[in-house]
Order: structure tokens, then C-alpha cells, then sequence
């Protein structure tokens, strides 16, 4: 499965996944794919430079990439200076954090325990933090840098270029596909509506077509609903030049989910299980569907703060939910392709499933145009 | 393009065309496709025979069908027997309507000159309306019958099975296919989210290898979002025995919309000018944004009813809008694919584009497989 973009890179197959787990990531590689490790849960650079040890070591010298959540606008305070995590904590109204624990209450959610540090932090999505992950990622032979919230700032574009490593910026439209193109990166990757994690509402079977249109000739990756064989051919038609995969790893062996309860959940669930609710950061992002985003998404509640409000006022709550497995709550952003998530295999026996469904596929659509 | 359910009603290329127009279904099937004629805007039998007379004329012997809107469920009082449009009109809230009134007072929109008929009626989707059309149809040598509202009642299928006339039904999600096959049917018609008119919330790329597996099998039919060859190519990659397009033909020179404004709108919109929203039925239909789905959709307004009480509520404020063109309200059900109609062509010339994208989409995927 050769594009220009994979023989660029340098890859077997035009697939490429995304993955907050090394092992994961490596496994990917090795598997002749692209492994994207996702460097926003690493607040501290020393754990990023142990886990890129890993996967570099475990990669059998093929490439792999780094992806970082770098706002295109920085937060800032009136003054212009940028804004601490203390200043946008004082920014939440008292009303939203008396929903917070009122919504724990409901549900008997445990304290985490004494000195028990919040796991989930929205940390890495701040500029300075996701900075000092770059500093980290470019001492590695990274190939791809790619950022999950628009065009990485103009400096960061041109070290990652002085690097020899190509950027990608996810987009949910044409028009910002444009403009991450006006910016100087180097791949979009095309963020479809069914896509897990933030989201925008073209789905894509027709933000593909718009975003190749839009940026030609820079190569478009689709992501959202991909977690097939015979999903990639069809990616592939609409001109895509390979394949954004998430979701589909988190239920591999390889991946270390923080609770077996929540495995579980994403086997058991079906396509429409998964909602697109600004529950988790402020931003719309497809996740399960839970009690959690069912409170946050009701009318009559206060509703969710902008990012990156949302993402500091429920950290806490989000690290106790996953500590105590408590079910009615337990989620996580995955897209709609959660229904094809049914058992729990090695990303090889993944991968070769989307490589040999690819295939079969491209002999369907043969047969019917008659080749 | 052959697939299994072309070869069985003898078509040329596996593209089924849903339209309201005579003259589009006609060309759609002269073209080498599978014309389907909208029955839901006759209220009388007889405007419908004139049609079906003038289609049958024109299609060159070449096989068509016809489409109803036929509830699953009859609307029944409490007594059990059918309802009048009297005794639903009956049910509307006085808030309601004095919604409506507000805000076409608002946009200046004229009233009906004395003894105009409201051009848009709901009467098509209740079932004696739906029932009388059947009456009609079924003298005409019809291949198939669909229905956009759930499975036709059992005497329903029995009736086309009598006739030679396979039955096709449009779902929104696996569980929904599987109560189609259930019920009898012959064809799935699997309507992403990004499709125009009543849609759920799954997206084409993940709900049609969804509805294949849970109908095989029995053949899907992919309706979301297709609106080029390469669209094609990717449906049927997806596993789907063709693709139902609609969106599309309404921009034709064939196409006999009822305001040029209105055809002016749809060239001018983007994918992301739709939304889906409960403004003209009472059930989610996706439709170009205007401020009257705005009003509608807007949490400090009354909201819209259920249906059938929505439908019967605006009928005469959309004829009133329609007939006076009042742009900034001006709309109709659309999927996100109005984004690639940029221009009038004729059907055939559409057509033979979706044709020859589908070679080219087939040609690049086999590229990219090496082969």
C-alpha cells in the first residue's frame, strides 16, 4: 500500500496510527505502518525521554513520529503575558465546580487518596508544556510531527523542517485545511466527523475529497471511521494519500489502558455508543457515551466551560472516575468505528487484518468495474 | 459497474437516483442508472398517474422505481383508530404557532394570495395518502419500492412481492437494517449522517460495512455523501451493491426546483451550510442552515414538535417562503455533499462524471496496491 507520502517516509503500508502507548507506537512500526505516539498525558519531558528510549529501541530502525496538542492561539492574559495553569484556575466559576462534586456525589465517587497524584492532566495541552516536549522529540530521529489543534506556531514549522521532519495539522474543514497549508505544514490529516478525540461535523466520506481539493498537491491523511481494510480502500478512492487510525489500537494486547472495566466497555460497544460532547475539554471531542457526558451535555446543568476551562475543572474528577472504575462514568474519546472493536488481539494480527481487508476490497471493486 | 442487485434489475451502473422530478428520474435512468421518483409531494392520485404516465414514457424501457413515506407506525388515537390531519392539527400548541407567525412577521414574509394552495404538503407521509399512491403505482411496470420511513407494513411487501417489485427501506443503523430484513425486505438503503433529509447520527463510512454484516446477505445500497465517482468507488469498497444519491440531481438543468433563489443557494453552499435539524418534520433531517432552522434550533425558541405535528405546523409558513423566495429563510433538505454542486449540468453529463470518477478512483487505488 505505496504513496507518494509512504515511499517519502519510508513505510511498507500508508497507514498510520496514532497511540498515547510506546509499545503500541513501536509495535505499529514494526509492522511496516507509521506509529504515532501522542505526547499530551507527558507533563514532565524526563517521561517522554524515557518512553521515546523505548520506542526507538523497539522500532527495528523503521520511522515513527510524535504528535503534540499545541493551541494555534497561546492563552493569554489581558496584559499579553501568557497565562499560568493558577490563572485559568481562578478563571472557573464556583457553580461549575459545585456540578462536579454534586455529579461525583451522585455516583459515590471516592477521593483519590491522600498525596495520590490526578493522572489525567490537561497540562500538555498548554504552549510552554508541549515546547518542552519538542525540545525532548528532536534529540530522536522522529520523522512526522504532528499537532492535534491547528498549525503549530511558524517557529515550530521551521526547526521541525530544520530537522528534516515533516508536519502534519489536523483539520475538520476545508477551510482550515487552507490554512494549515497557508502556514507552511506538510500534511493535513483530514479529521472526519466520526473521528474519536476532537472533532468537526463534515464526515469523512466528504471532508476527504474537500480537503484533497483544498491543499493539492500537499497530501491529505483521512482519519474517522477507519478501522478496516476496507475502510482504508475506501479512503484511498476519495484521494487520500494513507490512513489516520486511533481508536482501533486502544483494545490491542500492546496497549495499557489505566482500567480493565474501561477495555471492556469500548469491546462491548456498539457505533452508536459514542457522543460528540464538549464534556472533556471544552471542545467538541467524540468519546463514549456515558453518564458523565450525559450530565454535562443535559440542558438544565450548567454545561461545559471553554478550553481550556473545561479540562482543568474536571481533571480531578476524571483521574478519581478512572481510579475507582466507577462504570456509569468510565469513558474516553474513541470514534464510531468502536463497533468493530470487539476483541482484544496483537496490533500485528490488527495489521495485518486492515492490510489483507485492504486487499480483498480492491479485488470487490475490480470485480464490479468489470477489471 | 455490476454488481449483483444492478444485474437483477438490469441496470447498467450500480447508481441509484432518488429525485422529486419526473424529467431527473427519467434521464437518471436513460443514463444507464436506477431513476427512483419521490411519490411524497402528490396528494392526489391522479397528479401522480400523470407523472408516472410521463416517466414511463421517457425512460427508454429502461427499469425505475418510486419512493413513499410511509410511518412504520400509524399515527392512532386513543381508541386505536387512524387520524385525520383535523385531529392532529387539533394537538398543536397555541405557542407554537404563534412561533411560527413571529417569526415570519420578523422576515417580512408575505401571506398567500386568496385561494392559493400551500404548495408543501405533509399529507404524503400519513398512510391512507401513502396507501392511495401504492394504488397508482403498482399499475406501472416498477421495479422497486422504497420507503424512507422504516419498513412498509407486511401487506405492503406482500403486495410488491406480488408485483415483481423488490422492496427497499432506509436505516440508520445496524439495528435498524436488521428490523428491515426482518420485516421482509429485498434491499437496505443505509443513510449516513451526512445525507440529506431524515438521517441519524452513524456516518456512511462506518454504518455501511455495519449494515452489510448485519443484512448479509442482503444487498445495502450507500447514501450519505456521495456525489462523485470517487465517492462511488469508496461505497463500494464499503461493501454496498451501489449507491443511493439524491443531493446531487437537484442542481440539474432537469431539475424543476421551485425557486431560483433556492438553486442559487445550493451552488453558492458549502459542506459545512447544512445542519440536521428537526425543523421541517419533527424528526432530524439534514437541510441547508437558514434562520429558519436557526429559530428553530435555537434553545431559547419553543422547539420543534414531534412528528407529524411539525410538518402540519409549518406547511403554510414553508409555501409562504418558498412562494415569496424569501432568502434568508429559504431552504430544503440537502446533505453535506451540496459543497461539490457548483454548477447546472444536465443529468447526463452528471452522470457520466460519476462514471468516469468511478475509473479514475479504481485506477488509483490499484496504483497504490501495486497492481
Amino acid at each position: 500500500m505505496q504513496t507518494e507520502l509512504s515511499k517519502k517516509l519510508g513505510v511498507e503500508h500508508a497507514i498510520f496510527g496514532f497511540t498515547p502507548f510506546p509499545a503500541v507506537a513501536a509495535a505499529i512500526s514494526r509492522a511496516g505502518g507509521f506509529g504515532v505516539l501522542g505526547a499530551v498525558r507527558y507533563t514532565a519531558p524526563d517521561d517522554l525521554k524515557r518512553d521515546l528510549d523505548w520506542v526507538h529501541e523497539h522500532t527495528d530502525d523503521k520511522p515513527y513520529g510524535l504528535d503534540v496538542v499545541m493551541p494555534a492561539k497561546k492563552v493569554e492574559a489581558q496584559g499579553g503575558q501568557a497565562l499560568s495553569e493558577a490563572d485559568v484556575e481562578a478563571m472557573i466559576p464556583e457553580a461549575h465546580r459545585e456540578f462536579v462534586r454534586a455529579t461525583l456525589a451522585k455516583h459515590g465517587v471516592p477521593e483519590l487518596a491522600e498525596g495520590e497524584a490526578s493522572g489525567w492532566r490537561i497540562t500538555g495541552w498548554m504552549e510552554q508544556v508541549a515546547r518542552s516536549q519538542l525540545d525532548v522529540a528532536f534529540d530522536y530521529p522522529i520523522k512526522l510531527l504532528a499537532n492535534a489543534l491547528g498549525s503549530p506556531p511558524a517557529d515550530v514549522i521551521e526547526r521541525a523542517h530544520a530537522h528534516d521532519v515533516l508536519v502534519a495539522a489536523l483539520a475538520g474543514s476545508a477551510r482550515h485545511a487552507r490554512k494549515h497549508a497557508d502556514a507552511g505544514i506538510d500534511i493535513v490529516v483530514a479529521q472526519g466527523y466520526e473521528a474519536g478525540g476532537h472533532t468537526g461535523e463534515i464526515a469523512t466520506m466528504v471532508l476527504t475529497p474537500d480537503a484533497v481539493d483544498a491543499v493539492a498537491p500537499l497530501p491529505v491523511l483521512a482519519a474517522g471511521g477507519i478501522g478496516s481494510g476496507e475502510q482504508i480502500a475506501a479512503a484511498l478512492a476519495l484521494g487520500a494519500q494513507g490512513v489516520w487510525t486511533g481508536s482501533i489500537w486502544l483494545t490491542t494486547t500492546e496497549a495499557e489502558m489505566h482500567s480493565r472495566k474501561l477495555t471492556e466497555k469500548l469491546l462491548a460497544a456498539e457505533s452508536s455508543d459514542t457522543v460528540r460532547s464538549r464534556a472533556l475539554t471544552g471542545k467538541p471531542a467524540r468519546q463514549l457515551r456515558t453518564e458523565w457526558t450525559d450530565a454535562w451535555d443535559d440542558p438544565t446543568g450548567p454545561g461545559p466551560l471553554p478550553m481550556p476551562l473545561q479540562g482543568l475543572l474536571v481533571a480531578e474528577a476524571v483521574s478519581r472516575i478512572q481510579k475507582h472504575e466507577v462504570e456509569a462514568l468510565l469513558g474516553t474519546p474513541v470514534g464510531q468505528i468502536v463497533g468493530r472493536m470487539n476483541s482484544e488481539r496483537s496490533v500485528r494480527v490488527v495489521f495485518d487484518e486492515l492490510t489483507r481487508g485492504f486487499e480483498r476490497a480492491i479485488d470487490r471493486v475490480n470485480r464490479i468495474a468489470g477489471r
